[in-house]
């Protein structure tokens, strides 16, 4: 028999193309997915679920296709350096000591700050990565996981080609297709062309996507231009990535050109606001890529340069840093922003089925509690998500037809064990 | 008998200009003040009430220099509209209908909000200002209140200077110095140099301070030049504002010079990152004016242009975005950052008693919960603060000595009486 949740008298912001709102409905969920959006449901039964709705809106769960969740471990270790610094007598040496039950444990704290705050699939890219996926697996979170690799010039304690290529195998279509897995080379200017074109040969049967940090900073494309006579994103379309399904994280220091390139070769772009102001690196040209239709979701990169894994501050930074950058506060709506975070996520990721919700995707959804200050009056929904909600604000998580967190509860990780192991871990790898 | 209350165990970020941080003290409060920080304490008795920080950690609280707090009542009612068309077509014809009762229950709901989320002091510059003292007065808030009036063309339904400084003149030091009184000419702009002469010359004798709006848009500069052949912050030093204490909002459009005159005349800027965003009038110089020395603190503006009043996040923002905008991530430290959220503040206003945690202060301040997955693990209580925590990681609020807010509860407030008027008055106020 087949287990039922009904959400009784929400306001439902489904996040349709329609932008369909209902100020008052009920959502049916059976087993992993949504059987009806809006309209009434009157059908329960010993097996079924009632969560009350009244005074609650319903989003589709956030999606943040760029995060780094082990990272979490270096939550506010080291901060306001400049960045090579940063990387090199900061995080790598810490790094270089990372165990692979450090990296369960750290992927596991940040699972459990997205779950609480309303993210429901996430993009992963690291070391250890079958650790990560297991935490995903135990966790019930969503995840497109690539375990990360350098080319030619890899240092000792980096995965090869191979090595990721096998974790990829591994979890391609795990838990019912809830974790599956993607190829994560490093970046162009840590992988030269001819590694890549090895990596894309090597795979071509496979033709499994990518994820690659892209056009990140100013410097990586100044020495782009004096290597290679072109920009990172003309590169990677030259040596034939993009005839591949890739995500670029970041894509901020990118040309009108650039642009043009990865919205005709359908890049999934992840847009990383708050990891791209507090390293230095400054503020991609969002409008003009949602003006082109460019596939942009958005990312908290790791906690070690945001420092939250907060998908309602991605969101509301995606829309004011444009308003500011562009000093006009039409650049990019509440509605646009929201789309973002959610079914613009799972259009970068090539998903149909999360990030909406509709008859038949995923039950992937956050209940988020509007009797609170900052949120009355209840004059729009979507403007107080996007300019006024935060991840402490969700109360109830369904991922994949399952309740993983309701008020206060995480219903499959142990709070305060992993807040015990990523203490003393954390402090274990700190110099 | 005094009453006492007595913090134990907690992490006190103290915010002295030694920036002294104890990683486990208590802090002593009796009656309005604190007696002591840091150091163990011992006594206790039938009047003392004790609060476990074990877990926790304490800030001065947050003091929000720049505010329209009735304004909730229009939060999320209008945005992403161009500038005219929000005000003329938005704003203003919903202020018309603004009754005082509706100024109460508005300015009630964002004193819980900014309550809520440890902000223990807040200026304001609205309509109907006796209401909003009234609302001060009840709920325990520690304010500096302004009525704002506008010059030889006011318009029906505008305060004038008499009825300004009558306000001001009322409560120029009530609740035992909690609520005091500020002048509030709203601009230079809406007010001519020979009114803001007159109003100047017409309080000469009360010195009362000033608080306006200043170079908040690029146009408004523009205009200025035009007409006066002056930035808006030359005109107001050529007429003589500045020989009286003032508190300018925004400079978000200020020259070098216009800082050079900015810090020579001790003014007070309230920086409104989020708001500058949101309207699209940019990102203020807020670096230079740091390494200037102007005393600069944050403000939320109100809840129609931000839309939330959580000063955790302009403390952020703030930070990030001169990250961002320099393209260097040392700009800004966290601690610089939270400095200019509490002293900061605090010095904008020319007050040495409060935004610091020292013997013989105020006692106002912020207990917040740490045991929560964004703020774990415990590396760095400052980095965790400003990049990672928010309104609704506050658990307790102290202010002028009193508790005002404990886990969930608000003891002076009546919150579903405020939802209620505020939801009933914004729906008629709204076109």
């Amino acid at each position: 028999m087949a287990s039922k949740i009904i959400i009784k008298d929400a306001t439902v912001i489904t996040m349709q193309e329609n932008n369909e709102v209902f100020e008052t409905g009920d959502i049916l969920i059976e087993d992993q997915c949504i059987r009806s959006v809006g309209t009434r449901v009157t059908d329960s039964g010993v097996d079924t679920t009632v969560i009350p709705g009244s005074g609650k809106v319903v989003i589709p769960g956030l999606i943040n296709i760029h995060n780094h969740a082990a990272m979490s471990l270096f939550r506010s270790y080291a901060d306001d350096y400049p960045l090579m610094t940063w990387l090199e007598k900061k995080i790598f040496p810490a790094e270089a000591r990372l165990t692979a039950e450090d990296t369960y444990w750290g992927a596991s704290l940040a699972i459990m700050e997205m779950i609480r705050g309303g993210t429901t699939t996430y993009v992963d890219m690291y070391f250890f990565m079958d650790q990560t996926a297991q935490a995903c697996l135990e966790s019930g979170m969503r995840a497109v996981l690539s375990q990360v690799f350098i080319g030619d010039n890899a240092v000792e304690g980096f995965n090869s080609l191979q090595d990721s290529k096998g974790f990829a195998d591994r979890w391609q279509d795990a838990a019912n297709g809830r974790i599956t897995s993607i190829l994560g080379p490093h970046a162009p200017y840590t992988c030269s062309p001819a590694f890549l074109k090895k990596v894309l040969s090597e795979t071509e049967s496979s033709n499994i996507p990518i994820h690659i940090h892209l056009s990140e900073s100013r410097q990586e494309v100044e020495q782009s231009l004096a290597a290679h006579s072109k920009t990172p994103v003309a590169l990677m379309q030259e040596i034939g990535l993009f005839k591949r399904d890739v995500l670029a994280a970041h894509c901020v220091h990118v040309t009108d050109d650039d642009i043009e390139i990865l919205v005709a070769n359908r890049v999934g772009i992840a847009h990383n606001p708050g990891s791209n102001l507090k390293l230095g690196n400054g503020i991609a040209p969002l409008k003009k890529m949602i003006d082109k239709e460019a596939l942009v979701g958005l990312g908290t990169d790791g906690a070690a340069s945001n420092n939250n894994l907060d998908m309602f501050e991605e969101v509301r930074l995606a829309g004011l840093l444009q308003k500011g950058l562009n000093e006009d506060p039409t650049s990019v709506t509440a509605g646009e922003a929201l789309a973002l975070g959610t079914r613009g996520g799972a259009q970068a990721l090539k998903k149909d089925n999360i990030g909406v919700l509709k008859e038949g995707a995923k039950a992937d959804l956050a209940v988020i509690n509007f009797r609170q200050p900052h949120l009355q009056p209840h004059n729009n929904a979507v403007a107080n998500i996007v300019y006024s909600a935060g991840a402490s604000d969700v109360e109830t998580v369904i991922i994949d037809g399952k309740v993983l967190y309701d008020r206060g509860s995480f219903l499959t990780l142990d709070e305060e064990r992993i807040y015990f192991e990523a203490n003393r871990r954390s402090k274990r790898l700190r110099i």
